[in-house]
C-alpha cells in the first residue's frame, strides 16, 4: 500500500469540471482516492452556482469551497492554510490552458486532461509556465496506468525485446457512427466542434492515446509523420478516422488507427510491439494480460502478478492478485498515485524527475498536442511526410 | 450516481479487521467508499494496541475511534451520536459469529465475509439474531455484483433461458498447490486449519462461492447434495479440490467442482446454464462479457452497457461506458451499495425486502454453511445423497 | 510424408455404410485418403441395391466391388488377389458387432466407429476374436488424432505434469434440445432409439469420447464410477445430459460431463487436467492450442509446430506449419495413419504393439462400452459408486 | 457433396511442381482431390528426371506421366484422349508465367500459385493470353476458400454492412526474423531472392493475400496507393516488413500491414472492415467463427453452420457441421471445387463467368502483381500517392 507518509498526512485535491451530469470528473474524483491517499475538498464543479453546490454535495465538498469559477477557487485557495496540494482539470479541452495556467502560476500541482490544450501554441506555453514553476504536472493518459503497460515498458528498455523495428497501435469506437452531435448528446457535441475541441476530433480524443501508448512503451522518438484523416459521417465537422504513420528515429516503423465509426466497437485501444528479440502485443478490453512471444517458444501470457517474471514497475501498480481483475479506475488511479509520489517528493523538498517519469507528464502533453498538429498538417498536404519532433520528450 | 439521498448524508462505516498485512480488509475499506456513500470512521482492525493504531492511519480513522477489541468498540460506537451505521467483518471465519452477533444485538447494520460462521449451527443462531433485529446483514458474496452475474439472474428470473435444466459452476485456483501452510503464507495458514477455517477448506473458501452464483443467477431451490472432496497435498488438513453434485426441485442438475490445486489458475470462477429456451456462460476472470446462446442464432456476447438488450439490474450497476473494463473493485463495491439502499430505506422508516435481495443476505450465508456442512457430511458417507435445504431461501 | 514404403503401394480400402445421405460415411472415406496412403476400391455402401451402385459412383468405387450386403463383400473380396487390406466401419451402432466379427474373422483389418459395440457382452467377444486373429483393429476416438492431444499424452507419461490428481472432460452439444427425433432427422432417431444405439445416448454418442480423451492423454487407470444421467427432453428414451465421477487408481479424480441439451453449443469437446508439477487445458473447438501451466510462469500457449518443445507425437501428426490451422480431418486421418503404420508392420511380418498404440484400439473400444454399462449401472442405482476396470486397458 | 456430375467423371490433375521436400506441391495436391471430384494424373515435379520419378510414386502417378519438363508435358498431355484437365502450378514466382502461358495455350485450364507472375508486364500478357483461349484459369488466393470469408462478401454484397468506409487487413508472421536465407532454408531463399520472386519480398508473398481478401470481400475498387515497405533484416535484398494505404473509389480507406519479421507470430491474417450499418472482424487462425457488430446489439458471432443466418455462399462451401473445425486444406480446396464447376460447365459448352467468380481469377492475378508494383513504386517515391486501378477487376 503505497502512503503518503513524509508529508504525514492525505492530500488535498480541488477538482475543476466535474458537475452533475460530467463523465471524466466522476472519473478523476474516484480514481483520485481510491487508495485514501488524498480527500476531494474543494471544487469549481460548474459555472452555474445552483449546480455547482448541488455537485458538491454529491462530492461531499464543503459549501464555502464550492467555487463558481476557478480563477475565484484559486485566488481563495492561495490564502488557505489548508490550501489544495492539486487540482484536477476535467473541463473541455479549450478551457485546459487557462485554468491549467492559472493554478500552476498560484504554484498548484496540476493532473490536466488529455488532449492538454487547443491547440500547439498553448501547450508549448503551457510548458514554459510549469518549467518556471516547478511544480508536479500529469496529463491522465490514463492507459499508461496498467500494470501490464508499464511491464511492457520495463521490459523494451531493459532490451528485452532487442532494437524496436514495430509498433502497431489502433483505437476503434463506434459510439458515433451517426451524427450523434445533432441531437443533445452532449459528449458528441464538443468532441466534435472545432470550437472546443480544436483541429482534430477522432484523432485528438484518442489518436493521441493510441501514439502515446507506443511512445510509452518504447521510448522510441520520432521524426516524420504522415497523416491521413477522414470525416464519414456526412456534415461532421472534425475528422472521425484516420491513420498515421510514423517514422522512429532507429529505423522504426509505426503507425496509429483511430476510429469512431466501426460499428460495435466500445473502446478497442490495442498494440503490437516487434522487436529484434520478441514481440508483445495488449489489448486495453482485456488489460489483465499481456502476450509476449519468441520464435520457437510458445506463446506466453503474463498476468498481473504471476511470478517472478513480472517487474517491478508492474508489481508496484498492483491492489489485488492476479484472477482478481483490475480494470479502468485502477489504471487511472495509479496515474493519479505515481504524481502523488512526485508531489510528496516535491513537498519534502527532493528533486523530481520531469522527463522520464512515471506518469504522463507535461513533455507528453506537449508532444499529445505536436502529434495532433502535424497528423492534420499532413493530412491537409495529401498525407506528405513532414517533420515531427520536440525537442524535449521522454525515452 | 447512486445517492443516500433520503438520508442527507454519507453513511459512518465501521472495520472490524484489515490491520497492516490484511488484504480482504483493505478490499472492504476501498468498495465501501468507492462511490462515496459511505466514510470509514471507526474500527477495530487488530487486537494488537500498536498495530491497530498505526493502521488507523492509513485508513485515515481518528485514533480515538481506533479501537482494539470490536466488543470495545460496539460498545462505545453505541454511545456516540455519530455512531457507526455499519461494521464490515473481514476477519477469519471462525470470528465472525461472536463478532457479528455482538454488533446485529446492538442494533448496527453488518456486512460479514463468506463463508459466514465457522460452523452451521452458528450460522442458524446468527440468522435468529438477525431476524429478530431486523438489520440489514449482507454477506459478501462479492461475485453476485457483477453487472453482468446480475443481467443473467434478471434474464433467468423472466424466463428468458426458459426452464432451467443444469448448471455447471468451477472455480479453479492454483495457489495451494503446494503446502504454503507449512512455511509463513497467512492467507494460507488459517484457511487450511480446521480450528479457523471450519470443516472445509477448499469447499468452504471458493465452492460457497461457485455454489452461491448458480443459486444467485437461478433461484432453482435444491433437494439433494452429493458430495466429493479430496486433500492431494500430503500432509494437508482440509480439502483443497471437490466436486458436489446437487439436484434441484424442478428437476435440474447442478455441479460445483473447486480446485486450489490446479497449477497456473488465479481465480477461474466460470459458470455455465442450460435452459430450455437459451443457455449462457460467463467467465469472472472476464466479467465485462456473458455469452448468450440460442440454437440457430449467432452466439451473443452482451457486453455492460452495449445497448437496448441490457436490463435494469445490470445498468444500475454499471460505473462507466462499455469497454472502459470494470473489475473486482466495482463488483465488490456493488454489493455494498445494493446494502446501502437497504440501510436507507431502514433509516428512513421503510419496510426492507429480506430474502430476494440484490445483495447476499443472512439467508444465502446460512445456506453457505448448509451447503459446505452437507458436501462435507455426504463426502465422508462416500458420496451418498443427502437431503439439502433450508426452510428460508432465495429464490 | 508418411508413406507405406516397405509394402510398395497404396493400402485398399473397404467401407461399409457411408452411403448417399451419410455423414460419417463420408469423414472416413475422406479422411482414410488424405495423405494418399489408400485408396477405397470397394464397399458396401447400402443395402438397397440401387442406391449401393450410386453411391458408388460418388466415391469412384467400380461397380464390380459395390456390394449391397457386407457378408457378400466379405466372401468376395477374400477371394481377390487385389482384396482390400481393411474395412472401415460406418453403420449405426447396433450393426458394428456382426460386421467387424465378419471381417476380422476372415482376416482384414478393421476400422471401426464408436461406440464399437451395442453393448458390452458383444465388445468382449469381438475383443477375443481380435485377439485370436491378430488383425489391427482401431476404433475412430478421432480427438485422439489432434497433434496437441498426442502431445499432452508424451507429456504427461513423460512425467512433464507429475503426479496427476484430477481429470475434467466435458462434451457440451445442443442440437438435441428439441426432440428431433420425432421428425425426420435420421442422425437423430437412431441416436435416440434404444434398439440401434444400446443402453446409452447423449453418454454412449459423446460422453464416451471425453471419458476416452482423459484416459488417452493420461494413462490412469480407473477404479470406480458414479454415474448421474438425465433426460431433459420430454418424451426421449435415452439420456441427454449426465455427469459421471471416475476415481482412478493413484487416488485422482476424474469428471466427465456430456450433454445435448446445451443451446448454441456445437461439438465443445474440453479438458482439463492437473498435475503436481504443471496443468494442461484443450478445447477441440481450437484444436491448434493447448494451454500449459505452471505456478509462477506465465500462461503458456503451445501450438502445432511452435518450436523445440513440441515433442515427437505431435511433431509426426502434422500436416501443415503452425498458424495454417488443420482440423477434424486431419486429426480423423490421423487415426488413420497410425493404423495404417501398424497394418504395414503386420503385412512385413513384424510385431505390432496391441495395446498402447498410437491409435485407439480394440482394447480402448472395449473399454468405452464398459463405461457407458458401468455409468448407466450406476445411475440406475441412484450414482453409487461401482467397480470400474478392465482386465486389460491402455497405460 | 457437389459433383462433377454433367462430366459423369472425375477430371483429371496435373501437377507443376510439388517434388519431393516441396511444401505447397502437397497442399494443392491434397486440396484437389479433397473431395475426390479430381485425380492427379500427371506431373512434371522436378526437372530433375530421378527426383521426378520419385515423386510420381509419392503422388501415385504413372511413371509414363512423369515428365521432367513442363513443355514436355504439356506436348505429350495435348496428345492424349485421357488427357489432364487443368494444371496446377506450383513452382517459385518467376517460372509462373512460361509455364501458364504454355498450357492455357494448348487448351489447358489452369490453377496457378500467388503471386501470379514475376512481374506486372507478364501479368498483363497472360491476362490477354487467357482471354483469347477462354480456359478457365484460378490464383489460389486461397484465404478466400473460407466458408465465413464468402459470408462476409455475400453480406456486403448484400449491403447488410451498409456502405463500407473502412478496411483494415494485416498479415503478420515471424518466421524470417533472422537472416534464414544465408543458411539452407529453402523457403526463405527463394523468397528473399529478387531473381525469383520480382520486386517485392514480404509484399509479394503475403501482402498480396492481405490486400486481396479485403477487395474479396468489399468488392470496392482502389484508385490510390501509398506504399512504406521496410527491409529490417541486415542484409536482406527484399522487404520483410511494409505498410500500405488505399483509397477507394467511393471514398473508403484502406490499409494493408504485412510483416515476416514479428516475433512468434504464425500466418496470422487478420480483418476488420467498417460500414455505416455494421462491421465484421475475420481472423485466419479461427477461421470458424466471424464476428459482427452493430450498435445497440451483442456482438455476434456466426459460426459455420450455425443457423439460418449463414448464407449460400457460406453454406456451399462447409463439409462439416459447425463445432467440427474445418480449416486450411479445405479453404484451399473450396478454391479448386470452385474452379472445378466453372472447368465444369466450360466442357459442358456453358458461358463461363470470367470476373466476378467465386474462386480468384485472373483477374485477381493481375490486380495483385500490380498491386505489388505500384506499392513498391509508391514506397520508391516516399509514400507518395499514386493512381492504382485495373481496366477490369472484381466488384
Amino acid at each position: 500500500m503505497p502512503t503518503n507518509a513524509p508529508l504525514q498526512r492525505k492530500l488535498r485535491m480541488g477538482l475543476i469540471g466535474g458537475g452533475q451530469g460530467s463523465f471524466i470528473g466522476r472519473v478523476h474524483a474516484t480514481a483520485a482516492v481510491l487508495d485514501n491517499r488524498a480527500a476531494l475538498v474543494a471544487g469549481a464543479l460548474s459555472s452555474d452556482a445552483a449546480r455547482s453546490k448541488a455537485s458538491a454535495a454529491d462530492y461531499d465538498i464543503a459549501l464555502e469551497r464550492a467555487y463558481t469559477s476557478y480563477a475565484e477557487m484559486a485566488t481563495a485557495e492561495a490564502k488557505r492554510a489548508d490550501k489544495v496540494d492539486f487540482v484536477s482539470v476535467a473541463t473541455p479541452n479549450h478551457t485546459h490552458f487557462e485554468i491549467a495556467k492559472t493554478f500552476v502560476e498560484a504554484g498548484f500541482n496540476v493532473i490536466c486532461d488529455k488532449p492538454m490544450t487547443f491547440d500547439l501554441a498553448q501547450a508549448e506555453e503551457l510548458l514554459k509556465i510549469v518549467e518556471k514553476s516547478g511544480v508536479v504536472f500529469a496529463v491522465t493518459h490514463n492507459y499508461t496506468g496498467y500494470p501490464l503497460v508499464r511491464q511492457a515498458r520495463e521490459m523494451i528498455l531493459n532490451g528485452e525485446l532487442g532494437e524496436i523495428n514495430a509498433i502497431r497501435s489502433n483505437y476503434i469506437q463506434g459510439w458515433l457512427r451517426t451524427r450523434l452531435e445533432s441531437g443533445d448528446q452532449k459528449q458528441a457535441k464538443w468532441r466534435t466542434d472545432p470550437k472546443q475541441s480544436g483541429i482534430a476530433g477522432c484523432f485528438g480524443d484518442i489518436g493521441t492515446h493510441a501514439y502515446n501508448l507506443g511512445r510509452f512503451m518504447t521510448g522510441l522518438l520520432p521524426t516524420e509523420i504522415s497523416g491521413h484523416l477522414k470525416i464519414f459521417e456526412d456534415g461532421r465537422a472534425l475528422d472521425d478516422y484516420g491513420t498515421a504513420l510514423i517514422r522512429f528515429d532507429n529505423g522504426a516503423l509505426g503507425s496509429v488507427t483511430a476510429s469512431q465509426i466501426s460499428h460495435g466497437r466500445e473502446n478497442d485501444l490495442s498494440i503490437e510491439i516487434d522487436g529484434t528479440k520478441g514481440a508483445i502485443q495488449w489489448r486495453q478490453e482485456e488489460p489483465n494480460s499481456l502476450i509476449v512471444r519468441k520464435n520457437g517458444d510458445p506463446h506466453k501470457i503474463y498476468t498481473r502478478a504471476g511470478g517472478p517474471y513480472l517487474g517491478a514497475a508492474a508489481g508496484a501498480s498492483v491492489r489485488l492478485p492476479a484472477g482478481h481483475p483490475e480494470a479502468f479506475f485502477e489504471a487511472f488511479a495509479n496515474v493519479y498515485t505515481a504524481a502523488y509520489d512526485a508531489m510528496v517528493k516535491r513537498a519534502s523538498g527532493e528533486t523530481v524527475e520531469a522527463v522520464n517519469t512515471v506518469y504522463p507528464n507535461i513533455y507528453d502533453g506537449v508532444e499529445g498536442m505536436l502529434f495532433i498538429t502535424k497528423a492534420v498538417e499532413s493530412s491537409a498536404q495529401n498525407g506528405a511526410w513532414i517533420p515531427f519532433r520536440h525537442a524535449k520528450s521522454r525515452r
